[in-house]
């Protein structure tokens, strides 16, 4: 996270709107991908020159553009200045760590979401920016991986159910949309997994290991709810309509988006909570043993530490301690010293100590 | 909790509108229960083939349909299709893990509310979807589970009030909703037993399973909390009459339902609030029953350590140590280990130790 | 209080509008007081039949009819009847556990509030339910109880300023709120009495006794909260005579009612914050009393334990043990015992133990 | 505090607008200054007898009667009548225990106001009422106090620019807010004072007086919080100009009074979050000093008993312990000793315990 | 921060509008840049004489007049009076205490903001208050400091782009703010290397040192936050255009730089919530250190002091003790203890206590 920031800082003074990467470069070469459809056609290609893609703009398909890499800036501020996009919005693209949020420039909506993935390796969560912009009859994405995300969304165009290709640009955002939202659940069920895993272990035995475990599942839960939160609000904006360019026709389909979206965050929520019932748990349990090992503790020393002071008076060498001579002196010691164990458990029973 | 999201991360990917059942299945087989009445007749039957529902749609009197097992999920699409429904409804219904909700269709409502029953066995709080949809002069109602929870509803209806009879389809939906909350007063109940059990077992001697059980109720109050909060929105969408379904006449009830639903989120946040007093409590009685042991501790090491250590300087064997030959050591030092001892507990006294 | 839920879920399951008391009897009989008013003249009576109160509803004198009692619940049904109350106002006025609420029946108002005392013996808050209807020239109150008070009002009506016999129903409900809201005062003097006691206790000595009267502070705190909360809003909205009942003339009486109960919640918010702090308060002061309860012990242990090493260390009984010939060995190692305490306590008073 | 709710109590069961004063009595006997003025002249006089100031009411004059004292209700009732204030304006004068607050009653607006001061002797926030009446062409100020606060004000106008001299009333209002808002910045020096110390004693060395100072500090900001939040509601209020007493060009002015007490609030909540900060800080030091305590009990314990042990074992006075006849056993069990203390001291290195 | 509230009590008495500087002597005189432009022509001068400023507030011309030294007051007092600045705009400029807030004067939008800078030397965040005077076609800035934070802006316009010579004022203020702003991201990757560096320290090994430093942390995030959160608003009100001052197209500047001030705040509280997790993982680890530093020494004095009070016993010097003539016993009690030993360890290891 500081390194983000060292990357951003680099930035302050420039000019707004002038473009630089701020992010990893995670393809060697920008790939750009052309979907073009309508009811009667379908026509994938991955285009060598950003230029090909100029003259969908106005065609009345579907055009679908998908940019893998932003570091060769060139051609982004290329796409978007024949497609019209204001040089903030740009920088923004290229700049990948914006929070997820909707910008309406009239003739077109500009998107700014997260996909989150898990990477195994380091047990975090790692999040990639997609922005998004729709415009009458287009949608152009941009993020700068090379894994391909969209994949389903694809699949299912290709495959071609009419209703999928009828209803344009703005149900293509929503697809989009939801493939990236159903993505979140996976997260969801990592989390759910861990936490799970978590209290059956605390409630067997608490260990310090899992202490750390919770700490990083806390940083988790507070990553994932920064890119949901925002996102709530963005699809809020989008079903209440707000821009002409969403349809009627696609507010229930937008609506199914936020309510996944509240779910999420509502599980979400939830996970905070219960992450922090188990670490009041941890830290009662170690408080509870803590007791216990005091309470032994305790015990043992009562119990010994008189003993050993009437060993000690009669290890003492003197030579007038009549009992020393006493034939009787030694079991009646010894018998006293019963009699004093038995009468310091019977105080710690009553007092429950044991 | 873990094992529904993936459950649902199974479904990512799929096109939106496809029916996947996500739940479990209860039931052998689908069994649809219809409920016909108006002012004059009342008629029940149980019918094999959903279709024979299907004429109900445009007739006068007031029906009830009432679905209970959602795995045939065809024939779940077909009545869907034939009664108009949305094909996103249709997938909310049969995915049981949706947030209680209100969506409005203009020709239907549609709404998602939980059935709560508390597990004896398990001590858990169990819920079961139940999807509703108010049409003109029809309610259907779809839940997984065999048992009938709406039977005190159906004897009302059949017992025949007038009243009950001309009201219609919303005052239906009304009565369901209603006898859905007034089973939440029974999981209160439950939950309240238990905080009034474990505050008497508190106040008398904390112990390590009374945290495991407070524990287990603070989870057990954040899910119903979850259950309930959305419902008042719900509930309030209703009563204000949004939608023209609901009728001026049945505003009065819905605020009644409204309130009933008001209480329940009080005693839940009460609740709460007593569980984390019972938690502080438990937590502070640790403390001092800590402070009690370290005191114990510390007054008796306080007390036998510097005796003992007096016994071992006279038990050391030195050949030139005057005192050991004088016949008065051996009852001075006792005197002055009786002393010691006095003014230890009199320093103790005064510090309020004991 | 879970007490209270296994009675309110006896009632799950019966139909919506039927009466059944949920409460304590605390009368023998229901007891109907009838006081009737304007400018000349004042009646008030006993009634023995309810019927006798009907003819006043049409009257344009001011009506107040006070019922105690609300175990016959026919009685109430015949009057709710005959003043055109609607079914689910009669049940939540026999239902005696609504939360405070106001509800507009354009021809009435129904008001629930309640009455709270405090309970010497138990030392606990109690509250009773007191429900009233506001007609256009009648007040309706009800309540459980035997003990009356509302004295206070029907003495300042009978003393006869011509100012409240001329206000009308209206001024008089306000009255009577006024005087419960007066009586909220009482209960918070109590409840900062016993703050003040414990807080002089704490800062004295803090004991085990005071954390158990906190915790009862603060579960009275918040039972308190939740009796005053909902009342303002319900003052605020009579205020703001969202109902024709209310004259303008009324509203500035009202704004002092509301201005009291923001003083109460003010100092029920003020009192949660200071009980906070008391308890606060406590674990650190126990905390700091543990602390040095610890260094006594860690002091005592460190000095001793060396010393009786060394003393153990010429009590072994080696035969060829240099040492013991000495005729030195013995002041010097007495003197070598007592350069180490001085060391030690050197040390820790470097160290500020103590 | 619980003394002012039991002369609240007290009050309880009066006919409201009966006036009692509620209150300390600082003055032997009512003061009233008047001062009139306008752009022409300044006249200043102490008036006996409260009928003098009735003609300045008409006078198109700005008029400032500021009344010391609220014992003697009857002349604050006298002059009450004469300016046509509400009954229940009275009663809040002379109960001295009210919220800050604004009331409209179009011909006037009433305002409750706090003068905080510091009283060194107790080290306590000491919060004075001063009731203010804004008529067309009049101020009235009414306090218990005989220690006059508002000199500055009085100085200013005397010196007469002219501007305040013609800006009317509604300035005159504003002048004396201002005067109040402007000492609440010397109670909060104090506060900063005392909590910059306290952090410097705190970083050296926390001791038991440290957490008493810091609860004391909470509990001051509390009451200070509570003086000055409800006071910008007032002042919003009184710039959005809802009344037509405020003139258009005073809104400045009153913005200029929002923005000091919205920097106020500023300063008592990060003052607030400041204090928190300390006593974590506080406790956490006092964990940090118990568990050095701690671990230097457990080094000398765990070196020191095992020593001593062995030093027992050749105490006991078997008659067959062979190594007690041999030459080197001395300086063999010396030996063994120091290895085992080097032992030990290697492995708490390796703990790092020191 | 209790010194500068010192200051400000100063002023306390004064009258509004005089011109008291709060703050410190920064630079030994006042020193006014004036810069001229439009799309033609660029002018910069230092003048001596704020006079000289005076004839450009009438030109077409964007003039951007930057005053570094507020001790002055008097030359700030002519250029205010002769721009027509209210007098209490004076006041507050002079005054660097404000909290960031924006004020519309309708001529003339007046602007406080906060240029933060971090002192390596304290490791304190410093605040610099700017105040910014937007005209139609000038901007004003009033600041302390002799180091110029504006440079990247006066270069950008020096060098020229058509478009920010030609944008006007408003742009112009855009520019600052966004220069300021993104200061505050180098601020941001200060905070978010220590938190890395104390997280990393933290998981290594928690020292009494890093809980010192996570206060501090504290303290600067909560200095941050009240100098960024307050300019959230600012920036949104500009946004909105409420004033005429503020053109269309500038809307889509200021709505990035309010993104980039959400995105600051967003990071500001991560990093509060980041903080708070490390202090509850240092606490939390002390807790198990304490636990396992009270194990060993549990188990320790468990083991030895029973041995030891068994070898107390044959210390002893009674005459008739058969065991000690025994040739076996010593053996014997060896084994004894030995066996003692394995029983305690074995007791231990099945509580999993090491």
């Amino acid at each position: 996270m500081a390194k983000s920031k060292k990357r951003r800082a680099k930035r302050a003074g420039l000019s707004p709107g002038t473009l630089v990467h701020v992010g990893e470069q995670k393809t060697a070469r920008v790939r750009v991908t052309l979907i073009d459809y309508d009811e009667q056609q379908y026509a994938e290609k991955e285009v060598t020159n950003v230029e090909e893609c100029f003259p969908f703009r106005d065609r009345p398909t579907t055009t679908w553009i998908n940019i893998d890499g932003l570091h060769q800036v060139e051609a982004i501020e290329r796409i978007g200045r024949h497609f019209g996009l204001h040089p903030l919005v740009l920088e923004d693209i290229v700049h990948t760590e914006q929070r997820p949020k909707l910008e309406d420039f009239e003739q077109y909506l500009f998107l700014v979401t997260k996909i989150l993935s898990y990477d195994e390796a380091t047990a975090k969560i790692v999040a990639e920016q997609v922005s998004m912009v729709l415009g009458a009859n287009f949608v152009m994405t941009f993020q700068e991986g090379a894994k391909d995300d969209f994949v389903p969304v694809r699949e299912r165009i290709k495959r071609g159910t009419v209703r999928l290709r009828t209803l344009g640009a703005d149900y293509l955002l929503y697809a989009l949309l939801d493939s990236i939202v159903d993505n979140y659940f996976i997260i969801l069920e990592k989390l759910g997994e861990q936490i799970e895993t978590l209290e059956e272990a605390l409630l067997l035995a608490p260990a310090p290991e899992q202490l750390n475990a919770l700490h990083k599942l806390r940083r988790e839960i507070i990553s994932m709810r920064r890119a949901v939160w925002p996102l709530r609000e963005v699809v809020t904006r989008l079903e209440r309509r707000e821009s002409k360019l969403i349809r009627e026709g696609s507010t229930v389909f937008l609506r199914d988006v936020y309510d996944h979206i509240a779910r999420i965050i509502d599980t979400v929520e939830n996970y905070r909570d219960l992450v922090a019932v188990l670490l009041d748990l941890y830290l009662s349990s170690l408080s509870n043993k803590m007791n216990e090992v005091m309470k032994t503790l305790t015990i043992i020393t009562t119990i010994f530490i008189p003993l050993s002071f009437i060993a000690g008076i009669y290890g003492m060498n003197f030579e007038y301690m009549p009992e020393l001579k006493w034939s009787w002196s030694y079991p009646v010691v010894l018998a006293f010293m019963a009699a004093l164990v038995g009468a310091m458990i019977f105080y710690f029973r009553k007092r429950k100590w044991f």
